[in-house]
This record gives C-alpha cells, structure tokens and sequence, in this order.
C-alpha cells in the first residue's frame, strides 16, 4: 500500500478512529492521483475507497491509484461505512459544515490535520517539480522586460500568464499580481488598466505538474522607495539566513518583524512572513506570529516580507524556501533585477 | 439599510437567530461591495460589521458599504457577539467545520441559506451583469475562428481568455475547457498540448463586474457526431421551452433526459442540465433530478445537456437562461456555429 495512506492508517489507529473522509480535491489528487473536477468523497480506511461523481467515472477510473466507485446517495455511502463497522470518523477541518451535517448522526466525528502534516513534508519529486515551476516562472518573468514596459498592470499580467504557459506551465498558481504606483500598497491588488506607474510589484506564480510556485518581486525608483525596498530586503535576507530545522516557524516571522519594527515600520507589516506550498499555494505551516510548528527538512515556505504605506506605495520581495540542512532558495533570480 | 440585508434580518427574526455569520467571498461581496482577497467575518445583525484581515484593511474600508473593523482573535469577536446578546447563530452551508467549531461551544448554531435563496433572484443589474459578461464571451469566442484554426487545444483555450480580456472581462469564469477528438467525452477535460481533433468541445464564461457567463458549443464533423449534436440540441431546444416560473428546476432537467433517454442514450448524460450563475459560476438551484425548488422570475440557469461517449467523443450544448414570463436565452451565439 502507499506510503501516504500507510502512514494516515497507523495515525487513524492511534487516535482510535476507523475511517477517514476526504474531499478537498488537492487532498483526493494527493492520495489517489487523481483530481476530482466536480466532487468526491475519498475515505482512508483498511480498504480506501473513492466515491467520484457521475461525471468524473472516466477520468477518476483512468487517474486514481485506489479503487472509484460511483457516488450514489449519503444513505447508501453511509450505509456501506456503518456495515463496515466505522463508528468513529476522522474529517477535514476544511470539511463543508453541510457535508459534515450529514455524518454527524451516524459517527463519532472530530476534524484531523493528518493529511496537512504528511503534506508539510515534500517528497524528493514534490520538490523537484516546485523547482520547475519556480524555474518556469522566473524565466517568464525576465522575458517581461519589465523595466522598459509601457503596457497596462492588466496586459503585463496578462504577457506573463502566456509566457509561463509557453514555458511549460499548466496555468497560473493564483491570480497574477501587477501592482503599481499606489496600488502596490495593496498585498493582494488586481491589475487595472492602467500603464504601469512606479514602483512595480509582481506576485506570480506557475503550477507544473500539479505544483504551485510563488515569488514576488518589486522595482523601485525614488529614493524614498529604495530605501523602504532596502529594509524589505534585509529583512528577506536574514529571515531565510535564520531557517534551519529544529527552530519553530515564528521565530522566522519574528525576525523579519524584528528587522522591519526596528525601522518603525512595525505596523506597515500587515501580513505574515510566508507561508508553504505545494499542490495547494497556501498550506501550512506558515512563518507567522502564532505558528509554533517546528521546522523540518523537506518543507518548503516562502519568505515575504512587505511594507504598505497606504495611499503612498508599497513593497514586498518572495522567494521559496526548501528547508534541508539549512533554508535553500528555490531559482536564481536576483531580488534586484535593475 | 440596504435591502438585501433587511431582508436577512427578517429571516433571522422568524427563525428565533439574532445574527448570520456569512465568509465564503462572493457572500460578503454581495451583501457589502468588498470581496475578501484573505479572511473576513461578515456578520449581518441589527447593526453589521465585517472582521476583516489587516492586509484587507484598506480595501475593505475603500469597498464596503457597511462597518468593518480589524480582525484580532476569535475569542474578542466571540466575546463581542455574545456581549450583544447573541444566543443563536445561523451559518453558511459551506463554512469550514474548524470555523464553525470555534463558536459551537459558545452559540446555538445551525446553517441556512438565506443567503443563497437572495442570490437566487438577480436583479436586473445584476442581469445585465451577467449579459454583459456573455455577450464579452460570445464575440470572443467568434474570434477564434474555430473551423480553420490549426492551434492546440491549450493554445486556443489562451487565445480565448485573452479575447475576452481584450473585450472587457475581468478574468474569465472558469478553467477554459477546450477538449477535441477522445478527450471531449470528459465533461471537465482539461486542455492538452495536442492539435485541434474532431469534434471540438468549447465550454467558457468571462466575469464582467463579478458577474460570470457560461457557454459550450461543439462543433462536429462526422455523420455520427451530427446524429448525437442533434439529439443533444433537441434536449437543449425543448428544455428552454419548458422554462417558464411556477414549475419545478426537476421539471425541467427531465424534459431534457427524457429526450436523451428516448434515444437510448439515458446513461450517457451524467451530470445534471444545469446550474444557476451570478458571482459564482454554480450557484442554485439547478436543473436536477433533485431539485425541487419552483421556477421563478429573476432566476438564471444554464441548460447545458451533454452526450459523452467513452472512448469515442462527447457533445454539449450550453445557454444561460434568464426567466422572466419564460426562459430567455442570453447572447445570441447561434447552436450551429458553422
């Protein structure tokens, strides 16, 4: 049997559960290989078993290494699991609170993180094709000529989409950032049609063979901007120079907060450090206040500190780190591209 | 106060709840103008207020209509509701179980649709919205010149999102589904590295102002795909007619399966005849074996009825439908494309 569902067996043993239900589609696509494209019940247990939707039979038949059956009706379903004597059911903490609603009654119910930890852990392979897409992604991104660019945040977005498709990705990991002038102060800006204005930041990211990617790159101009961009960069730097495992996830944020709070930007800093990734572009554990997950080898987050002077501009700088012996940065490409 | 809202609050008031707790982005963009980009907590109570992320803080203060305030802990927003006087609360279907564990312990919970059954009947902008955002596909999509065009399915699926980009979307709606040849038996294909095959399954939407759109067209080539795109725009044709308020969404997706069925192809149309639209591409009710919700004015529905051959090729046809005394079709993209 796989790894994966060996290891989530002798976790569902421990806590004395019988069955777990999955149906978050990058949690069936990690178990199974295959994705669903409209819904699926996946349950972990002695003998897994995915429960797809009409519609995906063809695909799931031909994807999933585990057996599919065609999902017929909750009674049915839970029917089949109760004669199998599953009484306590592990769930997703993501789990729909309606889906949940309809198990409740027959099982003895609690949410686990089991999938999320064997997910934080990234195998050789899942690292190789983050590295691909990091690699496709970076390259799309030097092919922008950025710096003599007169289209609009939306076309540059755009441009960059088609070159990392071009370059072998299968689509975008999320939604293009290009955010420029006073938007930038914005973490999570959409393009407008407006020609790009100064400073520019990008946030982009490709998915290759399943895997996401994501940097974030900002250019400057003003002296006033550069030295914001300075402070954003030294804190970049020293939180990735501070990853190693055995060390817990805040003391990574604390030390990029440290950095940006020393220059009095403490509350410019609006969001967390970084966060992992993998199929998903956010996973945990991330690099934030709270998080007090010890770091391991094979994860893999990203580092992102920002500074958002509203109605001014603002500036962040990302790169993704695989943690080995110490934090490597996944690609080459400079945080200074002038 | 805004309509919408007042006509929560009675709700909550008939079923004994003194506040709804509402998160899933199109929700809070609906009731307040602002969409997330992180986490909000939106709760719709005599006086509302929107918890939103510190990275959201500007643009929620920029976009939405009614108070919002920085999100600290769920401990200070429990101990805040409950200072109210909030006993009851209603929630989304779809909130996470891990969300809604956290107030379980402190409320009476139960989820409700409130929310969908306003969003179930647009308004006439939203109407025009949503036929703005169609009219934007469809032209696109006559830009292609499909009968001539020697692209690959991933490269024709680009073209046309950067048509309808060029033409005024926002994004488009969903993954473009461009699936030819064996692949257009999958409903969801995903659109692969090879030349255009026969027959070509185009299924899209673009967002214009949030609002998305969605069509399929399949053009065919052979004897035996013509004898199926006519059986399935017979289904497509006499299911529309049917619309009219005051019958039942079941009504209607059986008048196009007993059509399909009639032919002997009952088995090879597996998904449902189609599903509302508005901010997110499926929305309810739908038109399905299940569905028992009555027709009404203000509803939009695609009729969408498919023929999917393993192995072979699949055909559907796809029209949004506004009801108003009937279904009228929005766009005027002919069937026939040829």
């Amino acid at each position: 049997m796989d790894l994966h569902i060996t290891n989530i067996l002798n976790d569902l043993k421990k806590d004395d559960f019988q069955a777990y239900l999955l149906t978050k589609f990058t949690n069936v696509e990690y178990i199974s290989g295959y994705k669903p494209t409209s819904f699926a019940f996946c349950i972990i247990k002695e003998n897994p078993i995915i429960y797809a939707s009409g519609m995906d039979m063809e695909l799931a038949s031909r994807d999933s290494s585990i057996e599919v059956r065609e999902h017929d009706s909750f009674e049915s379903m839970i029917g089949e699991l109760k004669k199998e004597g599953i009484k306590r059911l592990a769930i997703e903490p993501t789990l729909p609170f309606s889906t949940y609603a309809r198990f409740r009654d027959d099982f003895e119910i609690d949410s686990k993180t089991y999938i999320d930890k064997q997910r934080m852990i990234k195998t050789p392979d899942e690292i190789e094709k983050i590295a691909e897409a990091t690699e496709i992604a970076q390259k799309s991104f030097l092919q922008l000529d950025i710096l003599n660019n007169k289209n609009t945040e939306k076309e540059v977005a755009f441009d960059l989409v088609r070159a990392m498709i071009e370059n072998g990705a299968s689509k975008e990991s999320f939604d293009t950032i290009v955010a420029t002038g006073a938007e930038s102060s914005l973490p999570h800006a959409i393009p407008q049609d407006k020609v790009l204005q100064q400073p520019v930041l990008i946030d982009w990211g490709a998915i290759y063979q399943g895997y996401c990617s994501d940097n974030t790159r900002t250019v400057v101009y003003s002296e006033r901007q550069q030295e914001i961009w300075d402070i954003v960069a030294e804190a970049h730097d020293k939180a990735i120079k501070a990853i190693r495992p055995g060390i817990k996830c805040c003391e990574i944020d604390k030390v990029a907060r440290d950095i940006i709070e020393g220059y009095g930007y403490g509350d410019k800093f609006i969001h967390s450090t970084g966060h992992s990734l993998g199929l998903d572009i956010h996973e945990t554990p991330g690099f934030s206040l709270r998080d007090e997950t010890v770091i391991e080898k094979g994860m893999v987050i990203t580092v992102e500190p920002g500074i958002y002077l509203e109605g001014e501009f603002g500036v962040r700088l990302e790169d993704t780190v695989e943690i080995s012996k110490r934090g490597n940065v996944i690609g080459n490409l400079p945080l200074n591209i002038l």
